[in-house]
């Protein structure tokens, strides 16, 4: 300890000495030139598996130290014990510009993660700035989500202690040539601006941490990349289990609509047999929005309470829109305006949320008002910094009561804003499930999925694939659709996701019933709407058919980080085939989907090694190791599960909570050897053999059939 | 002075107090919460109408301190006299952040500037972090040429000396409110996620600066905005007057193309009558590019000396490309070895351009091996950090030898680079007019162009627009066309912009030969090339006749800082209709440009009041302060002169030097009552008096027609 202060305190004092020589401008000195020191530093274990290493004073306020919810003590002894730190000591350097770590990488060692990177997925040979920003158009690490944690495919997991801004150059900072080359042709084939980046050699990860005058490195070990990710999982406090309704299928109604509108469209939902749980309601359900008063709207929804007890009866969850900038009309002002940072967003407060004393005013008011009420969750919208929009978000250098800056505050804000609202839930002992801008370092226990402006298909299934490397999930909601092909393929997609959303914000009915928006609003429906709807009611249908098998993927999740959404890489780590694929992904320990994107001829599925698979749909085999091609043609989306799998196929009712979810047929796929749990190690088991399915254990679904494929 | 000095004593003091505090993480202390100090700088006139206010102690590398060009004194007394600063004293806070200054905006007072900005014009109500980014695909300030100067309309200019990527909050960064409201209405009518910047109240442009203990900012007194911006010019050493060769066509060769072919492409020129000045190589010159060797290509260029004359021969000069990496095989290698940066880029050394001995050998080299064989200018690629495409640069967190870090390198490493190459033209009396991917502060006296492999015809427009503002030119550059209208219409804009270039670096045959790039490369013409062709022709035509008038914008850029090329805004701020025209643009003091962009039907032409306009090829009489539709079967690019103006029109020849540029025809458009000098205050004048044309003063121009239009 003692050499780190010595350390900050030499920085300091260097800093003390050039003052009086840089006052002059115009001259450069020989002591700015110095004004920095390396150092080393060792592994220390601090958990079973996890090894700290610190190079100078790190800040005070870190995801580590600033964490809300301890590690996941028992999760810790599900995973493979390892004895020694995976990688060799590490080194650093302090300068007045901060902290730059240097994390050695091994030929061909590829590295994946950095939180919800939309724009890419192997991440070596980049840099990659892990700022929080809603509006990434070019891939320069800028996310909703960016997380200062990487995996790489030899096992090893690295979190950098920060909530600064890092920029991370993952093997493409490279030292500068030392030697003359001599016999060098005068040849030049390939003019043409060409020049690869290598990964075949050794190299580094240089992160350079800004304003900070040191850093906590920590290590998770394997041995496979997939424990590495449960191991930072786990000691994030582990994955968690949303409840029922919460994996059901959702809608959210136009920002106009009034109470009696959102009540008589539930019920169209219920009479056109469109299932649904969860209706959201978007800004006009506030007396005012940008920035938010928290307060109902008088003329929209004059008798919230009846409202809810409505939608209560009809077996619908209410889920409401906010954002986190408090009006000066809002009954919270007052008690939060000195709890606040000293620049205003829309007009209102920005909450320090991390003071527990802000926490407290803003939970204690949502509990009181709307948990109490019967509000199953929130959506948590504009904590993700889209300030290069223009005032979309307080600035990084703002300050805080807490003693963060705004950068700071940025890279907690949506993660602290998560646990406030959740922390209300577990107070009442209750569950809720909800939808969040933002979010970043030691995320997996917070019941809240990640949602987005940006809209390419392909980038929300890369997001899908990337949010498992860094424990967090993802909704690639379906927001708008440029033809019915476009809005049936995103369903399809959305259906196989965390959260099964459909965002009609924008629109009177549902888009099955008029893709166009001016026409929607005219009241106007498609020529062919029923034959639409008719598909999109099927695809909603696979949904409830899936949450059986989804609940195991969550509760494997809750027992030991797997994360239930992940990149078939962290899987098969060594197929470098793989190492490219952020187009499909893995659910649970068995299913692999392959999502369609509208207007592309066909795409290509490519299958893991180490065992065969089969369609989910038609059972038909598929041989490990291959790669097929799937024409635009297929109805359904490709989804395959590994040989031999059981999956339960519930089915649809009307809603979670209806009976026909507890009933369900065994899908068994070849020689049905890998049997199927319910709520993991302790929940009862379907399996097969000898041609016959059989239950071991209770349970409260009723299987009413046993079908053999493949 | 001492109150500097304290500050900085005082931080560096805090940062040694809090050390011990600080080295337990997960405990916040009050002591951080009050790392930061206030202080307010007086305004101290250091030029003419330039006034400086110092907050803290500066860095000892800026723009200001770092410049190798000095201020351009008697352009000063060609400038109004300003007796006060017009604005009040400012102030400052400096914390282990780096530095924040806040600027004082008034009622509607909008800004432009920050160098060149491709993604937006007007910058009130915007965030811009004007970082050295090659590759800005959304509008976050990052560009290749950012500059801390910005404009108002006010007719204030404001430099923040300072190599950091600052952030500049242009009036959307507000405090926070202070009372809460009353009486505020339950309705929400509008909920739609609408909220307005306003930008008719007092505000401020709050900079943050990182790293640094304090800043300089100098402010440029008008008392109009243009006068401003001229007032900025002339600080930066004065505008330019480029040699009369660089104002001709430009044509960049095939990358793989050999000597043999480059001569013949040439010859292929003057037998089509495509007037042609300069021809430039593409990266196939080098015997290694990327990193660059700076040696010829033994196959492709077997002798240079001899490929240089007969270029001459055909009065046609050479233009190089290269980017400053010097690869090991490079003969400058060994010496600069010790003169470059920690980090390497494709394998090369990046020299250390802020230090003069690593200039002197990058000049040096570049003077023997090239300029004294004849060789007229360089292309300077890559020099804009397109770091975010994987090791396209150097780290922000490089050190050099000179006491720079990266992020200040990247901030002067065009610049500089510019310098190094121009002295060794200037060392030999000679001109040069050269092509740059990377500008910055004080630029004004580099005789380079920008340009950028960005290719949205009208972001290029809007960058000719912005570049003014800022001491910088730009080139939007004919690279590529999707259709022929595309090409015309892209062809019809470069020629009237600084520097009329068509990049043919990936095909074979010019583009109007053949726009399809493979079967330009396998030689085959489009069916009706020579229709195309001839049009080229004739619109190539129009920049060799231009080409006075031309001069004559550049010799008042020399003369007393007038931007040769501009936005409208800048010469009448208080219309309010002109805030928003970036699609528009000034040459010199009576010519506006509105181009047309290929696949739209029509565009509108904003005309500034004041004077009546004229159509300048038709004489057709406009109406000031109207507004007009132009159609997109123009075929002439929309150009309009100010009523009176006599404009001079060149004869077309084959290059500058041909008879023909020294005979044109007089332009005299309404009353000719505004005269035309020929170059600047001492030069020749064209006078229209009582229906009859005449020349006052000595010129070797030849006037053989006056023609009166309108």
């Amino acid at each position: 300890m003692s050499s780190n202060r010595i350390t900050r305190r030499s920085l300091a004092k260097r800093l003390l000495m050039t003052s009086a020589a840089a006052s002059t401008p115009g001259v450069l000195f020989a002591q700015e030139k110095e004004q920095s020191s390396r150092q080393a530093a060792d592994w220390t274990e601090v958990r079973p598996g996890v090894w700290r290493a610190r190079i100078g004073t790190p800040e005070s306020y870190t995801p580590v130290s600033g964490r809300l919810v301890d590690p996941q003590i028992n999760g810790f002894d599900r995973l493979p014990h390892v004895a020694e730190s995976p990688l060799p000591s590490i080194s650093g350097t302090i300068s007045i510009r901060g902290t730059v770590v240097q994390l050695p990488l091994r030929p061909n060692e590829l590295v994946f993660g950095l939180g919800l990177q939309l724009l890419s997925f192997d991440q070596r040979g980049k840099k990659k700035t892990i700022r929080v920003n809603a509006d990434p158009r070019f891939d320069s690490g800028d996310s909703h989500a960016p997380v200062p944690f990487y995996v790489t495919t030899k096992g090893v997991g690295i979190l950098v202690d920060t909530t600064r801004y890092a920029t991370f150059f993952v093997g493409n900072a490279r030292p500068k040539p030392e030697e003359p080359a001599t016999n060098v042709s005068n040849v030049n084939p390939d003019p043409n601006y060409t020049h690869n980046i290598e990964t075949d050699d050794q190299g580094q990860v240089t992160v350079e941490i800004p304003n900070a005058a040191g850093v906590d490195v920590y290590l998770f070990a394997g041995p496979s990349m997939l424990d590495a990710v449960r191991r930072y999982n786990v000691f994030s406090g582990g994955g968690f289990v949303p409840p029922e309704w919460g994996l059901g299928f959702w809608y959210r109604a136009d920002s106009r609509a009034t109470s009696q509108r959102v009540v008589s469209l539930m019920k169209e939902f219920r009479d056109r047999k469109i299932p649904c749980d969860v209706f959201g309601l978007e800004p006009g359900w506030q007396s005012h929005s940008y920035s938010c008063t928290f307060a109902w709207e008088g003329q929209r929804f004059p008798e919230p309470t009846a409202f809810l007890s409505e939608m209560k009866a009809l077996n619908c969850r209410v889920n409401l829109w906010e954002h986190a900038f408090v009006h000066p009309a809002s009954p919270m002002f007052p008690a939060m305006r000195s709890l606040s940072g000293d620049y205003g967003v829309w007009g209102g407060l920005t909450p320090d949320f991390a003071d527990p004393a802000a926490r407290r005013v803003f939970g204690e008011y949502h509990g009181k008002t709307f948990v109490d009420a019967g509000v199953s969750g929130f959506k948590l919208d504009e904590c993700d910094n889209s300030d290069y929009t223009g005032g979309w978000s307080f600035p990084e250098l703002s300050r805080f009561p807490s003693g963060l800056d705004g950068e700071q505050m940025h890279s907690v804000f949506g993660l602290r804003y998560q646990f406030t609202i959740w922390d209300e839930y577990r107070k009442r002992n209750l569950k809720t499930y909800g939808l969040v801008r933002s979010s970043g370092a030691l995320a997996a226990p917070y019941p809240f999925v990640l949602y987005s402006d940006l809209y390419n298909h392909r980038d929300f299934i890369r997001g899908l694939a990337n949010s498992g490397f860094s424990g967090l999930l993802w909704c690639p909601e379906v927001r708008d659709a440029a033809s019915e092909e476009d809005l049936l393929r995103r369903l399809q997609s959305v259906v196989f996701s965390p959260l099964a959303l459909v965002n009609g914000w924008y629109i009177k009915s549902p888009p099955w019933r008029q893709l166009n928006r001016k026409l929607n609003n005219a009241g106007q429906d498609m020529a062919n709407w029923e034959a639409t709807e008719s598909r999109c009611r099927e695809i909603i249908g696979w949904r409830m058919s899936l949450i059986p098998y989804l609940k195991s993927a969550f509760h494997r999740y809750a027992a030991d980080g797997t994360p239930p959404f992940r990149a078939l890489v962290m899987d098969w780590p060594t197929d470098a085939r793989l190492t490219k694929v952020d187009d499909q992904y893995m659910i649970g320990d068995r299913m692999m989907v392959a999502p369609l994107f509208a207007g592309e001829a066909k795409r290509e599925v490519v299958f893991p090694g180490g065992s065969d698979w089969h369609d989910l749909w038609t059972g038909e085999l598929i041989k490990g190791g291959t790669t097929i091609t799937v024409d635009r043609t297929a109805e359904k989306i490709p989804v395959y599960v590994k040989a031999g799998s059981i999956v339960p196929w519930a089915d649809v009712g009307a809603h979670t909570a209806a009976p026909e979810s507890r009933r369900l047929s065994a899908r068994v796929y070849g020689n049905g050897s890998l049997s199927f749990k319910f709520e993991g190690d302790a929940g009862a088991e379907m399996r097969w053999s000898g041609g016959k399915g059989a239950v071991a254990g209770e349970t409260d679904y009723r299987i009413h059939h046993w079908q053999h494929l493949g």
